[in-house]
């Protein structure tokens, strides 16, 4: 079953129905600005984490329809024969904005905004949203994590509990919002994310002893590896991986009973065996809050995967890719025209919008300001949207430690309140200005 | 960035680390039975229905270590020389037995087995869980809506809340679990899922008005297609749209508002324009409740969107891939002794499992017994694992509708509890027998 490279059927059936008639119609060429937004926080949430923009702009580059693809929708139906002509020469040519990857957001932010002619933008509005939805509602997670646990190293182990890309998506994103590690091989190769992992429970369970395991581990892998010690009795475990390691022996891992007291009891043992420097990494079902309340437990590391690979709660981030504005015609110099659906329930605003986070003299952000149209942004003001594809060249990459750096500045910037897991209103009111 | 189509790196880190100690141990090629099981449903459900099996089957074939993938692994430390050398040569030779795709299971059916030596066994860890966690979560989620929803179909249409390949997979559980087309283009391509998808506001808000964006689709879409009746005025769309289709117009879709109110009125407005054969499509943030809720409302088919893709509040299944028996040494004739974890919260039970489902003389399931070795299974009872790989060789491969009609036959057989949408116990209760 061959999935193939190219990303260009990564996208809804109604983005070509609405390209054909478009075409049909004249209006294909018309300018378009489209943007991408969440009109709301998950429930309780106090910002999001812009993440997958990197991903998205691998995307767009790949975003080219192949011969059997075509043949596809043709022979299927789903496009006529001018429509199949026109997506063969499809390539992306207009421009993107968007948030830098690793900052924050809030309600309305407009993470991303797509200008070229309607056709060619809203053929990206399937697989902008999918990669930006996934990575968001991961990296958002990921972030709370990172801050509950303050200096505790994170390790991302939620491979086995989310679709197989998905979950090289999950380890990219989680390492954005500062996670130490992932458990994905696939993450350490193509985006360079650190790797961690020793051994399950499996390892133990085929030796003929927990003895016999710890050795052949030691042997394979030195006395820096973690032994997993909670197989069948954790005391005599942490004995026995002492016996074997000497006080040197790397770590050990705890992934059932109560965390917190048995790292507490396992800490004590170590202590009492010398072995003062060895670590103890907890793993189980953990999410932010279960990090939190071992604060004061003497962990050294978490290992998180099912909460989050799943979003702790928000799997998806609720980003929408709305139409604000088109021209009336194709040429360059028609003027651009704001558009809003107006329908109950799902108001949108219309107009091209730029957005600034205010900053006040001690460095701490107090707004989310967006303006439809070019305000000038003020002396502190941070400028939000930076170019990532002008007239089709993707302009915007960067290594992904930028990523990760930015973000923990950003959250930096952010009031206290930002980091409380509580539920609550987001960190920074979202304010309209007229541009 | 090249993604590639090779699965064996989509692998947790701790899978290479066994197999590296358990090669240098000697204990590599003990035979070894792995099984992957639910310790429970998400909460409050009655089933949870097997899905990307034929997936899976796909990844394996596929699972081979390719010259740039050793050297990360080699180049990052993660494996020394000697089992680069054995990945090099990796091919899956054992036997994989399993529930059959679109079947049901309850907490602790053994869906899928695998038997090899440990190292060929274990490799498959990460990937098995991934696949099957994810898809067997959206199916799960899938039938429901299918159940809430009776006869009338269902559209998948949540690719843009989704990771772009599990959006993927996700259309393809759904197909599996009753819905009837997909939005996702590349699941009509790779799998053959039928198509679906007309036009979304930002259509109707590129053009001069509704009418104009209305005539535009009917003519590049013709009379059948669904028009998208709730940008501005509903009712005045309404009459628009049937102005200019005539009474043979295929649907309209109303995308926001009271779903209920707002189908009521647009059938009575429809009727009153002699469009009696109009269909009435809802979509909006509806789950297995809203679909539950417009029962009696005069409703077509239905778009399920967010609810879907994130397996209506249990995005992963829960499985977990466990040893539960292995040999002594190498050799086929040395026995295989059961192993299980012993420590707190998470227990399991050793030995290889078969299953049945116990059927009663009108045809209706009432549990699913599973037994520690072979147990004869009863003149009524279905035998429940099946052959999927035998020998390294893809023995199990299926067409996807043989899935799905399986489904609506398992679904069936389960006593009408099952099909309560209310929180509870599994439908079946599980029963443990000696084989």
């Amino acid at each position: 079953m061959d999935l193939g490279d190219g990303t260009a059927l990564l996208t809804d059936r109604y983005e070509l129905t609405m390209l054909q008639a478009a075409l049909r119609s004249g209006t294909a060429d018309r300018r378009a600005v489209f943007e991408v937004f969440a009109r709301s926080l998950p429930a309780g949430r106090r910002y999001g984490v812009v993440a997958g923009t990197g991903r998205l702009l691998d995307a767009i580059e790949r975003f080219r329809f192949e011969p059997d693809q075509l043949e596809f929708l043709t022979s299927n139906g789903i496009v006529d024969e001018p429509t199949a002509q026109w997506l063969e020469k499809y390539r992306f040519t207009g421009d993107v904005w968007g948030y830098s990857e690793g900052d924050c957001y809030f309600p309305e932010s407009p993470i991303l905004v797509v200008e070229g002619t309607f056709a060619e933008a809203v053929l990206l509005e399937t697989l902008a949203l999918s990669i930006l939805n996934h990575d968001c509602a991961i990296a958002s997670a990921a972030s709370r994590m990172v801050q509950a646990a303050q200096d505790r190293p994170l390790i991302e182990m939620g491979s086995r509990r989310a679709h197989e890309r998905a979950a090289v998506a999950s380890a990219r994103a989680a390492y954005i919002s500062g996670f130490a590690t992932t458990s994905n091989l696939e993450a350490g190769r193509v985006y360079g994310v650190p790797t961690a992992g020793t051994s399950a429970h499996s390892f133990t369970l085929l030796h003929d002893s927990e003895r016999h395991a710890f050795a052949s581990q030691l042997a394979a892998l030195g006395e820096s590896t973690t032994l997993l010690v909670d197989t069948y009795d954790v005391e005599r475990a942490v004995r026995t991986a002492v016996e074997l390691a000497g006080p040197s022996l790397g770590a050990v891992r705890i992934d059932s009973g109560d965390l917190g007291v048995m790292a507490r009891r396992v800490r004590g043992q170590l202590d009492s065996l010398g072995a003062h420097d060895t670590r103890i990494v907890v793993t189980g079902d953990l999410d932010e809050f279960g990090i939190a309340a071992l604060t004061a437990a003497p962990v050294d590391g978490y290992g998180v995967g099912t909460a989050l690979v799943t979003g702790s709660g928000a799997p998806t981030a609720s980003l929408v890719y709305k139409l604000v504005a088109r021209s009336d015609g194709p040429t360059a110099d028609a003027p651009m025209r704001p558009v809003a659906k107006r329908s109950t329930g799902k108001p949108s605003r219309g107009g091209r919008k730029t957005a600034v986070r205010r900053v006040d003299g001690h460095g701490t952000a107090y707004a989310e300001s967006i303006s439809v149209g070019e305000a000038a942004p003020g002396r502190r003001d941070r400028v939000l949207l930076v170019p990532l594809v002008r007239d089709g060249e993707i302009v915007g990459r960067e290594p992904l430690a930028a990523t990760r750096e930015r973000h923990a500045r950003c959250v930096a910037e952010l009031p206290p309140t930002a980091l409380q897991l509580s539920k609550g209103q987001p960190a920074l009111p979202t304010e309209f200005v007229d541009g």
